[in-house]
């Protein structure tokens, strides 16, 4: 027989702490809190897996569950000394919904459940208050009706105002018994006339409508919703929390509070929090009447107040971490209703994390996995705020993170020239193309109404550090008038802005910022985490600004160096231009040439800064269509500027147009095509790396050939690139220590990976184009049906933000069996986007890669991440070798 | 010690035909000949491990090599009692090419090899014949100096005509000794002025230059064209073969010939041939005398005529097959240099095959795998008449087979309307889209600029049975103009033009065509085939025309009903504009309706005429763009035609636009965003299904899922199409067998088939998408690249018409195992194109699919290469028997 109830409270000891997945947060610490000898009223939980069989079976529940609640409530009713429907002295419940994970956006509570015509009566007896019974009918009604049975609470609210109104009455504590008692009949009333039906009198159809709103309100679309954007499985489902009911609306010497063990927002070590006298729980959240502040409780309610600080000791000795705890107190005696980890800022999770491992409460273990990698963010950008006042126009995906506001441009050119007379600017685009990085630079920010996750803007703000929200779908921009819709809000150029890039919002105006700063416990945790962690760091970075801001951040050398973003640069797009456009070898040759200098002077800055650290530069990647002038406007320009006929680079441009770029003439098709492009990019490498080696700095290249599928891609390859660093060793009587490794981002570059390691020293994953490969998915286009591929469950997670590890990491793991099947010493590595992902690099520990290289910005997340990732590894390893032994 | 050099000849019997591989095909086949004890001429050949040795180590020779050529050349001067570079009796030797497989574009032949000016006077004296010898020396130079030196052999014919036209000569049989004597001397002035290096005069230094130049001929650039035409593999390479010379060019009791065994055009069996008397081989073929035919040898030598229908006896009861054979009659004694299977025409090789197993030659088996599966496609098409006269004027690929000519037209409306006139239009474009299939329908055949082999054209043309050349890269269209240049030709709108979709070429003006006929050795050979093959061969069709004709052609079923082109047809295309432009669900509901009885039509027609056969459904596929107009006119007729308001057809279609459409909203990501789409159609299935199994005739519908990668997507179909199901079966008081099942065309769903084969029935290998994602190569734009991934032998054959076993295959592998591991009665069958490609089918056997589905005309060349393979398949069962045994 299968337990689907679990009682805590008066002896029953169920559950504990570490049944959350089954219990739910919130039943799992109540248990705990019952086990600890807390005051906790007597109860009992109705499990997740319930939940899950509810809608494996089409809403229905496993036959034996009507009976263990049953019995689960006479064990209450034995516990409390009440029965359940009694007239004479009821036991009420209040009914909770507790996922494993906190769910905003699911049935929340049914309070003072049980009461009805009959049992009121006895409530009025035994709390000889008929006006406290009656204000509590009419609470259980409003909210019962609002949540089981969808009348909106606003109709309840107006019968009330109504009522005050009529009656000239301000505050509901001027209301009477008798008063309360006529608006509970129009409450009844509106319920019946809403929804055709009688509110329910029987406490056993309240009981159970209140069970099958919880369940159910696990699938209502703002759950789902708050789900996808979090990242959080629709597997786990919810628990159904049942509890006798306490009281803090009972007088004078009642009351209802919340408070955190520390500052949630600082971390420091200070008990904060807010209560209410004489008031029920959603008092405190309704913001009717404005609660005190915790420690006037000292004052209000001594006796309570004692046992809430022995409480809040004993709940963070027994928890080992700040507590999120809700309370009431009812005739002076205190009980706890929930306790739970904090949420607290980012800044706050590393103040705790330290004091707590100071005060000796946790390992640096411990205070590293309890950190939240991904939230680390917000101490390298500026963020909102929080006390600002904010208008939400529209939402895009956290495409960047950080936040900026600036006035609206809708052209790179505008920006440029906007942010030359000193004003900061946020691009407008519909899309971003390479054409844009002049004006991506210039802007505070960018907003794009196009684009995934990966899409060209996100991706080049990544590493620009940029803050930038991209497909904004609700977004409509009309470029000829200079103006775009955002919802209802219509906005022209030089309107002020504000993007928030770690949340994907988009606000009108200027919200002001907060600029982050790196605290000593930053340092100190990022300190335990290198000594945890196996995975190396590295970082995307080709501009010097990147390669210092990752070795700031910690990166231990740059494992993707994108050398199309050199070319993209506008002061060398003229040279790539007429590269590409060449009617013969020689023009092509004498471009190439005007190139090489610049090149190779990007490659020594580079070399020079990292400093002997590995540098992985991957050749020229993409199409070159990219790289061309594509409207009449800018044909014309370029053919102008260069004296080309307008005629040949149109047919130039039509001749390499794609109809599927991202599986055309790209990565190394283009080097076997054009092998004086690669061969130009080479010799830049060696001559850079050769000239900054006499000057004392040390260096090791690691030269990557991008998009190969075969082997006899790389062989092509390698024997040219072995043929110019021959030249290069030659010319310059010297020789340096490179390495030749290929990007492995196709699914058969990935099965066939024992032939190309056999001619390589190094993999590096490119998880971008393995995703959009394995799955046959285009990241630019797949914003057009990924929400609703989120909403239906088709996949977990985005698979373009965490690794699709059910397929993608098969691939991956393939990759590596057969790599090292044929080169046992290959280095293994990652540099696309989930390199600095916390969930996908759980899964680069595990396979066993490496190092990950993520933008510069990322760094620190990675650190965290793969230090958490190591220390469940280890983890894991013990629990395996304890159940073996 | 490695054995390079096998000896054939004068009792020596190194090698025989079955050592193709190691001694080239002439080589294995002068040493079985030998061994037949038939007149050969001895000499060796050096092995195509040489070769392979030659290019794996920068163009040198084995260290052994050079004492093994020159133990064999001494003993060849025992057996012929002469020496080479004898001034008084010198060997003279040929030196020939011999690849494993047929190669024209490689070097041939070097004749009269030894000849210098020292022996020369040995071979006047042992002749007697000093013209005869001053003329086989300057042929030895014209020969040695082309292909070994590198000077154009036109140069040598122009020394000799000026000499022949200065003397008033008309035949060379006037000129004299002397005269050759004198040419011999300007011969060898032409080379050192040419080359700056004298003519060889060192016998040896003539060998191994003949040597070197066998091999180097290997990678020419003629030769890798024809390999990479031919799909031979690279790794093959070539044998020199080395034989003592004999003479046809002695006297009036020589000659030489070439004669097939029977008649290799039409296969009767009737001696064919050609000879001329007094000559060396090259004259033959050099087209300076007239040959007789071979008849006549009867007369002019009738003893060696005697002997030479014996060797056709011989030959033919030795190698049971039509041979090819090269012969010379040096004073009445005839020798044989050459036999091999001949070359045959389609109708040839079924007559052939026909008559030698009635003949007893040969078992249905053998006959089977000895025919060409792909040449079959001769018989099915109008092919060009071999006796016109042609001009080609330009090369695109082979994209659907057959030949058409016709008027140039450029656009689909207009070769509509020329069609209407009663005229033959080939339909000129830079590429096809949906918009262009009514044109298509309406032309002869396709031409287009650009696109591979799977392109839109390729893939519509080869569905209609219309030749096609795509991807002509030498076209250039101007459409507005109304005018094409094909090279050097300037051509426009009415100008007559043929095309050869089975060859790719095109050809100015009106080329005669032939009709093709389906004899009875056709019908016999695909009997035997239909008893030996294991998979069943179904055909991908959508119109009656086409299930029709796949019936005819011996299809057992449709593999693949594509639905989308039934929404192409311009009757209907306005309604699927308005369903995707639909601004409400109620508008859309309304096209839909519409379009729902033309659904059912289509369907009932083809379960009709299928009678009971499985018709597998795709649901609809395609992204929603390529459905709607794009061209601002288009949209404007669009707009005028419905009433629609421009700007919102602009906007959706600029909505719609996808970067990488092949990766973006098609396939079942359709049916799970707009659920109504797929309903529709299913509905429509059942419908016409129940309403066909109502007029007495069977059907079985199975229903494909389009590009799912998780299973999740299929669960969500799957229950909305079994709910549509349920409807229709409850509406119309019946039901019906059906299958669902999937394609699985991403790398995502085979590595995870397991999870979806537990959803479905059967899987249908889409390895079109497999190849375009597995590869990460765009099938329309790889014909920018793939021509040179052909050549520098990336792919050894283009992915996207033979199955790349290495990659794409590992993936069939995978779902199969994993697939079958889960649903072990799941069906299994492909339906991309290389369905019907046989190379690809011997993989299809392997793996154990059920079926092969491909176009209605390439289904009989399925079904005799899947009799092949299963013979095959059965051979290596019983070699592993036997090697176990």
């Amino acid at each position: 027989m299968n337990k689907w109830v679990y009682a805590f409270g008066g002896g029953d000891r169920d559950g504990n702490a570490s049944m959350r997945e089954l219990l739910g947060g919130k039943g799992a610490n109540l248990a705990e809190m019952a086990s600890l000898d807390l005051p906790v009223p007597s109860g009992f939980t109705i499990t997740t897996d319930v939940c899950s069989y509810f809608y494996k079976h089409k809403k229905s529940y496993p036959s034996d569950l009507k009976q263990q609640v049953a019995d689960a409530l006479t064990s209450l009713e034995q516990k409390m000394g009440m029965r359940f429907g009694d007239v004479n002295d009821p036991l009420l419940v209040s009914v909770r919904s507790g996922a494993p994970v906190s769910m905003p956006g699911m049935m929340d509570t049914v309070l003072n459940l049980g009461l009805n015509d009959d049992t009121i009566h006895g409530l009025i007896k035994k709390s000889g208050d008929a006006r406290f019974a009656w204000d509590s009918y009419r609470r259980f009604i409003q909210m019962y009706g609002d949540v089981v049975m969808g009348v909106h609470g606003s109709d309840f609210e107006a019968i009330l105002l109504a009522f005050k109104q009529k009656n000239d009455i301000e505050n509901d504590t001027e209301i009477t018994s008798e008063a309360w008692q006529n608006i509970v009949t129009a409450y009844k009333k509106l319920v019946k006339d809403q929804t055709g039906k009688d509110f329910p009198n029987d406490p056993q159809e309240q009981l159970w409508g209140a069970i099958d709103a919880v369940f159910a309100s696990w699938m209502t679309p703002r759950a789902v919703t708050y789900r996808n954007i979090n990242d959080i499985s629709a597997d786990l489902g919810t628990a159904v929390n049942i509890q006798a009911m306490v009281f803090g609306n009972m007088g004078a010497d009642c009351g209802t509070g919340v408070a955190f063990t520390r500052d949630p927002a600082t971390g420091e070590n200070v008990f904060y929090g807010e209560y209410l006298i004489n008031a029920q729980g959603e008092d405190v959240v309704a913001g009717i009447r404005t609660p005190q502040p915790i420690s006037d409780m000292s004052r209000d309610l001594p006796k309570a107040y004692k046992e809430l600080l022995d409480v809040r000791q004993t709940l963070e000795q027994h928890f080992r971490d700040v507590q999120d705890i809700e309370f009431t107190i009812q005739q002076n005696k205190l009980y706890m209703l929930q306790t739970r980890a904090a949420k607290r800022t980012a800044a706050a999770a590393l103040k705790v994390a330290v004091a707590l491992v100071e005060e000796g409460m946790i390992t640096k273990e411990e205070a590293l996995l309890r950190l939240q990698a991904q939230q680390l963010d917000q101490l390298l950008h500026p963020t909102l705020d929080p006390k600002a006042n904010t208008t939400v126009i529209g939402k895009g995906l956290e495409a960047s993170p950080g936040a900026a506001c600036g006035e609206i441009v809708f052209t790179a050119d505008e920006a440029e020239e906007q942010a030359a007379l000193g004003k900061s600017v946020i691009l407008c685009r519909i899309e971003t193309s390479p054409e844009d990085i002049h004006g991506m630079h210039a802007a505070k920010g960018i907003l794009t109404a196009r684009g995934g996750m990966t899409s060209h803007a996100a991706v080049v703000a990544r590493g620009m550090g940029k803050p930038c929200v991209s497909g904004a779908g609700s977004i409509i921009i009309d470029l000829k008038k200079k103006r775009m819709r955002v919802g209802d809000f219509a906005l022209k150029e030089g309107d002020m802005i504000t993007i928030d890039g770690s949340t994907g919002k988009v606000y009108f105006g200027r919200v002001p910022l907060v600029e982050p700063e790196l605290s000593d416990d930053f340092e100190t945790v990022m300190g335990w985490a290198d000594a945890e962690r196996r995975l190396k760091v590295r970082a995307n970075a080709e501009t010097p600004k990147d390669a210092r801001m990752a070795l700031q951040f910690g990166a231990e050398g740059i494992g993707l160096c994108r050398t199309e973003h050199m070319f993209f640069d506008p002061s060398r797009i003229r040279r790539v231009r007429e590269m590409i456009l060449a009617k013969d070898h020689e023009t092509r040759m004498d471009a190439l040439a005007h190139l090489l200098p610049e090149q190779r002077q990007d490659f020594s800055e580079i070399f020079d800064i990292m400093n002997g650290l590995p540098v992985t530069i991957r050749l020229l990647d993409p199409p070159l269509h990219e790289f061309l002038p594509h409207s009449s406007a800018d044909i014309q320009e370029f053919a102008d500027e260069t004296g080309m006929e307008f005629d040949h680079i149109r047919n130039r441009v039509q001749d390499l147009h794609e109809f599927n770029p991202m599986l055309g003439h790209r990565g190394c098709r283009l080097g076997i095509t054009f092998p004086e492009i690669y061969e130009m990019q080479i010799r830049a490498i060696f001559e850079a790396a050769i000239d900054i080696l006499n000057t004392g700095t040390k260096v090791f290249p690691e030269i990557m050939i991008p998009l190969a599928g075969t082997a006899q891609e790389i062989k092509i390859l390698k024997q040219r690139l072995e043929q110019v660093a021959e030249d290069v060793f030659s010319e310059k009587q010297q020789s340096i220590d490179y390495l030749i490794g290929t990007m492995i981002e196709l699914p058969r570059a990935a099965l066939c990976a024992d032939e190309l390691a056999a001619e390589v020293s190094f993999f590096s994953f490119g998880t971008n184009d393995l995703t959009q490969t394995a799955l046959g998915l285009s990241r630019d286009d797949s914003s057009h049906f990924m929400p609703s591929y989120l909403e239906q469950g088709v996949f977990e997670r985005d698979p373009f933000a965490t690794l699709d590890v059910e397929g993608v990491g098969q691939l991956i793991e393939i990759a590596i069996q057969k790599g090292r099947s044929s080169n046992k010493n290959i280095k293994l590595g990652v540099c696309g986007e989930h390199g600095g992902d916390p969930k996908s690099i759980q899964f680069f520990e595990k396979v066993g890669l490496e190092y990950v290289s993520c933008s510069p910005f990322r760094v620190p997340i990675a650190r965290l991440a793969a230090a958490q990732a190591s220390i469940r590894a280890r983890q894991d390893v013990k629990l395996k070798t304890r159940k073996v032994a």
